[in-house]
């Protein structure tokens, strides 16, 4: 409540006119200020006594103190190159783009180095930086690298410019007490430039519900703490107009899930998370009564729940544009760990914190490497969950079975909605990781981040052409075109319909409907992760039906990761000549290895990954051709990573069902020079429609029978009954797993469990 | 000394028929053995006492406690199946195959476990495993699976026969007092059938000078130990006339270099280390007055060193027939590593069974746990090193310079000889490492280890028309033949000729030059790894001279790993359809993916690998073509990995000079997402010929100039003087390098170093 006390003071304080102090302008340069002068010089983003304590507390913490070594580090390099603002040229990765980014962390590392150690060099450093900017800034225009509708100033997208203003008040904040007056005076409409261009000068950015708006207001309205300014606050909170509509509070409501779900997914969503929860933390600390965390049923919390859970192995499934390496140990998470831990108490974050091995240098931070210390650390608990997309949770979600711990089975079935420009088109996609890797893949972003000489660093002309379209994904393609023929803002309209989620015994399963990804087709898609005593681990059972709207070519691709093992059905192979698969919608990047003629039989694909094989058996209600391509064709600047896949192509049916069993097996050893389990545990995948289900049976090799029915009514109190295979299986609701021993025969129903 | 005492003894006595053990013949089942029988029955290969200090004190090391944890679960878990001894029938990975892998593992492993515990359950359940094999044996014809000229009796090959020797002799001298007498002349003739295929019946696998030998008469060898036969070690250590020309101590000394180079290289030197060390311990056992340790100048113990030395990040140097997955961590070296630190007591050897995480459970294992527990493990010493090729040291050799630590630079260049039928054609290959990756790679062998669904876990077809050949490697190709045309033979009676390996500041350097691989061709290649305060790390340079017989087509290939970042030449590009490169000699098995015209000019290739950039700058005496192509076409069954190489073509010049700069600089962190020093720092590469040497002349972004220059004739006393690009580089010896400012103007003589 101190705090907010203060900042009301504060703020009726600055309401005065740009540099208005009052007492401070008659302080002594170097002098420290006057008592007075500290009700509107005081640092607000970290009050004094937090300061204070981290001073005096924070070596006894092995994390803490080994950030804010590595910090001195980096910032007394910086000090030994002196004052570095250079004129702004260079688009993404180049020199003065990578310096002026440097300068911000500089900036803020030095206010802070200031405060925790007492050191006056390190504010003046600090303020000479930010003056050589307050001079700088005022002479630029738009970046010559200008990108997009708004370039930046400093930076060729008002990104960064945001992401500048973020790091910097920052760091003024725990220094602004130190500048003589006129320096103070200087800095101060720096700041107030910078938060001018950002808001009142480009409504356009700032009043979007995106990211790229939360670091604006984010950086706006931590400005406004800092120099008191309630109107600017203002602003960042409720939007230019000041009236809800747009702004942060808006962006919250907005863009997360009610299950903390970021609509671009988790690749930007660790990259929003950092100015929702610094702001967020900001307004806590100013602006306590506005009990920001509890907003909207605490969303700001679930959602760093809602992005650990949306990784793997310590990467973030790379849906949407996404780079494959960004993951728990990101920057931004490092933050957001802290803020929530300091809210939340607990103990599983720890683990998050330790496996990054930094945190931040803020009250937060000690918090989270005092309970370090104390080994107060526990696993984090990786779930099967779903988390819905949209702001009501109306927009589908993304669905995750995880058996075996956190580096066992990961299903992930793409079940949300399109999620923007960045979004990819790849409805009921899925993705499988096993044994700490990527087996059923996604390509991500095709982009070499910040790498200048791979179109600047930014998104290369391979995203759309490959990365975003349908064919590059693990899910249905019509007529070798794109779900909404590429158009996202088409996408925008079209979720997802959950039918099915649950998380049983030896059953996990999702199921969803997609319609209007296509004119007048519909596809319904359910996947579940079954195991059985006999099989080494759970096994994956797809089953994709069609609904369309006349005679079509339906694709259905498989990305995976490994080398292959054994085709288990004639191809002719491309060996001297490679040819491509299509013309366009991503089709023309793909070299096809291999092509079977049409057939109705269930057919295998074996592949070796890290010492483990995986069987991919698959078939369909028509007679399919099984395609090997991989990626890389009409590439002229090898942008692309050169991935294999299997395309399923069945040509001129309407209605259609395919199925697939994805079986982990086996071992090879390469240290012990070992292989045990190389042959499949699975002898047979049967697929069978009812009048209104389908059910996969599984014939082990034992002879054991393993059967999933699934009903097209999610209805839990529906009876259903379906015969296949000399068997007849019954069950009520959306569901059934069954088993039966080797040797019942045919007169003897298998044993039935009934499930909701 | 007691031991060998004992083991006269122990000889003697045997020197009677087969199973006339005398005294124990009157035992009884079960009880222990007479003061007179354990004479000719007591543990030979680990004494008695030696047993019981283990029993006694392995609980107390952590290392030696969890090596004999993990085999009482694996022998317990055997226990729990009962005897499975099948019928052989698989080729390897198979499973009669990996069965009888795994009782020679129980067999010993039971047999130790008898003496670490007391537990008589263990020594019956070998007992009833061997007397298992005792029945099967006799029955066996050769091995139904056979391969190659001589099948063996449980496994496909002799040699799998010969490791089953060596291991399960080991399990039943530790049980063989257990035994009442008639199962211990079942099982003795069991020993002594085994022992004697393995060495009379097949005297062109036993009298060979080669790894497979080495694994037979270490089974024979240790057999006779065991059963007190005099005979069966002489003709183990001598070959089966006892007259030195085979046998182990000829094998020792030709199969290893003076520096402890095993011929066949690195991978096949960890396999056929072991049977080595162990017979080697074996003797030194039961016969110290040998010396055996103390044979050919201590080269077994070099051979230790030596292959640690041949390793990157772990993984041994794949060249000749390997695999990548091979390293520091593979079985075998764990008990060489033991008995190895035994002797010698380098407490360096104890990191590396740190890193190994286990030791074998016999006193050198104890030795090892014992001194790791109390701390004593130093970093190993991975250092610059030749090692001569050769049992006499003079069949060429394998440099490696290092740079930065074990996971910093390491160059390899291949100038050793053939190594019989697993050697590559590749004379004068290299490879390179950097920032723990493999940068400039060996494909290594075709092969999936044991995976039954690839060739029955054999060589690959590939192996011979890809792997092997000279394409499929960093040095030069002529008319699109390989070196001796494919020939190992040819290749046995030709080796480099070592013309320079130096050590200095700033500078490691190694030169070679070869004759004899291709009619009338001689070619010569030097190559350095040189430092310089501008740069960030040191480059690679390189420069290959061709003395050539009439014009020819001359390739040189560089395979490196890593994703293209900037072609910095004019190319076609075949985006749309792929040809194959060529028609054999594995030119079948490249695809072509970028094709430039013929040009004189230097010209880059950027590529990217775990976050550090590569630059490799290259140019040649006459113009060339450079081709990008990528491995994988012409193969059916998806065999190969698919990786890049670029080739450097020079059409129809006799004599021709390579050269080439490689290299690393600056950083990409996906975590950060920040990029530092993705532009070179090298502004230029010129070569220039002068009358009796040449110049490589770099120059540094900053202007600066650094420059090595290399004389044909390594004479330390002879002067050089090349003028090049306005200045004269003067010198005396084989090289010598060169440093100046940016600015000096070519009337101004470089500051010259001479060098020896």
């Amino acid at each position: 409540m101190r705090g907010a006390v203060l900042l009301a003071a504060a703020l009726l304080a600055a309401d005065g006119a740009d540099g208005a102090v009052g007492p401070s302008r008659a302080a002594q340069a170097g002098a420290s200020a006057s008592a007075v002068a500290s009700d509107v010089l005081a640092p607000v983003l970290v009050s004094a006594p937090e300061w204070q304590r981290m001073r005096e507390e924070g070596k006894r913490y092995p994390l803490f103190a080994g950030e804010q070594a590595r910090v001195a580090r980096s910032v007394r390099a910086a000090m030994a190159e002196g004052v570095v603002v250079p004129q702004p040229k260079d688009p993404g990765g180049g020199y003065t783009h990578e310096q002026h980014k440097r300068n911000y962390l500089v900036i803020q590392g030095a206010g802070t180095l200031y405060r925790l150690t007492g050191d006056r060099a390190y504010a003046d450093f600090a303020r000479d930086l930010l003056l050589a900017y307050a001079r700088l800034y005022p002479t630029l225009g738009p970046h010559p690298a200008g990108r997009g509708q708004i370039p930046g100033r400093l930076f060729w997208q008002t990104l960064n410019d945001s992401v500048w203003l973020v790091h910097a008040i920052q760091g003024y904040d725990a220094i602004r007490e130190t500048l003589d007056p006129r320096d103070r005076r200087r800095v101060d409409a720096l700041f107030r430039r910078a938060a001018r261009f950002l808001s009142d000068e480009t409504p356009e950015n700032f009043n979007r519900i995106h990211n790229h708006a939360t670091w604006a207001v984010a950086g706006v309205g931590m400005t406004g703490y800092v120099l008191r300014d309630r109107e600017m606050v203002e602003k960042a909170l409720l939007g230019l107009s000041r009236d809800g509509e747009a702004g942060f509070l808006k962006q919250i409501d907005d863009l997360f899930s009610p299950d903390g779900y970021y609509e671009e997914g988790p690749y930007y969503q660790r990259y929003a998370l950092a100015p929702f929860v610094i702001f967020a933390n900001a307004i806590a600390r100013n602006e306590p009564q506005r009990k920001i965390f509890a907003h909207k049923d605490g969303v700001l919390l679930k959602a760093v729940d809602a992005l650990i859970q949306s990784s793997y192995a310590g990467y973030f499934f790379p849906i949407n544009d996404a780079m494959l390496d960004k993951g728990l140990d990101t920057a931004e998470l490092v933050a957001a760990i802290a803020i929530v831990y300091a809210r939340s108490g607990d103990d599983r974050l720890l683990s998050i914190a330790q496996r990054q091995g930094r945190t931040v240098l803020t009250p937060e931070g000690l918090g989270v490497a005092e309970a370090l210390a104390a080994g107060r650390a526990e696993p984090y608990r990786f779930r099967s969950m779903m988390l819905r997309d949209g702001a009501e949770g109306n927009g589908g979600g993304l669905a995750i079975l995880r058996e075996g711990g956190e580096d066992g089975q990961a299903l992930v079935m793409k079940n949300t909605s399109q999620g923007m420009g960045h979004g990819h088109f790849d409805r009921l996609n899925w993705l499988f990781y096993d044994n700490g890797q990527r087996v059923v893949t996604d390509y991500g972003a095709a982009r070499f981040l910040n790498v200048e000489a791979k179109s600047g660093g930014t998104y290369l002309p391979e995203n759309s052409s490959w990365a975003k379209q349908t064919i590059a994904h693990n899910t249905l393609v019509v007529d070798e075109r794109s779900h909404f023929d590429g158009d996202w803002k088409r996408g925008e309209a079209h979720a997802p319909t959950p039918l099915l989620f649950d998380v049983a015994d030896g059953v996990q399963i999702v199921s969803a409907r997609m319609a209007g990804a296509y004119d007048g087709v519909a596809f319904t898609r359910t996947q579940a992760l079954v195991a059985h005593p006999e099989l080494p681990f759970p096994v994956v059972v797809d089953l994709l039906r069609v609904d369309g709207a006349g005679p079509a070519r339906y694709d259905l691709p498989l990305h995976f990761n490994g080398h292959v093992m054994t085709v288990g059905f004639e191809a002719s192979r491309n060996i001297e000549e490679r040819p491509v698969l299509g013309e366009a919608n991503g089709y023309q990047h793909l070299w096809v290895d291999a092509d079977s003629e049409a057939s109705d039989r269930t057919r295998s694909l074996t592949w070796l990954l890290d010492g483990r094989f995986y069987t991919y058996r698959f078939g369909a209600s028509a007679p399919t051709r099984a395609l090997l391509v991989e990626s890389g064709a009409n590439d002229p600047e090898f942008n692309l990573r050169r991935e294999p896949a299997l395309v399923r192509r069945m040509d001129g049916r309407t209605d259609a069902a395919f199925f697939s069993v994805l079986e982990p097996h086996g071992a090879y050893d390469g240290t012990a020079e070992t292989v045990h389990g190389a042959d499949s545990r699975i002898r047979g995948v049967v697929h069978v429609r009812g009048e209104d289900a389908d059910v996969i049976v599984l014939t082990l090799a034992s002879g054991a029978i393993l059967a999933l029915a699934v009903a097209d009514d999610a209805d839990a109190g529906r009876a259903h009954r379906v015969a296949a295979d000399g068997r007849t299986y019954a069950w009520t609701g959306a569901y059934a797993r069954f088993d039966a021993r080797a040797g019942d025969d045919g007169s003897n129903r298998p044993r039935t469990e009934e499930m909701p």
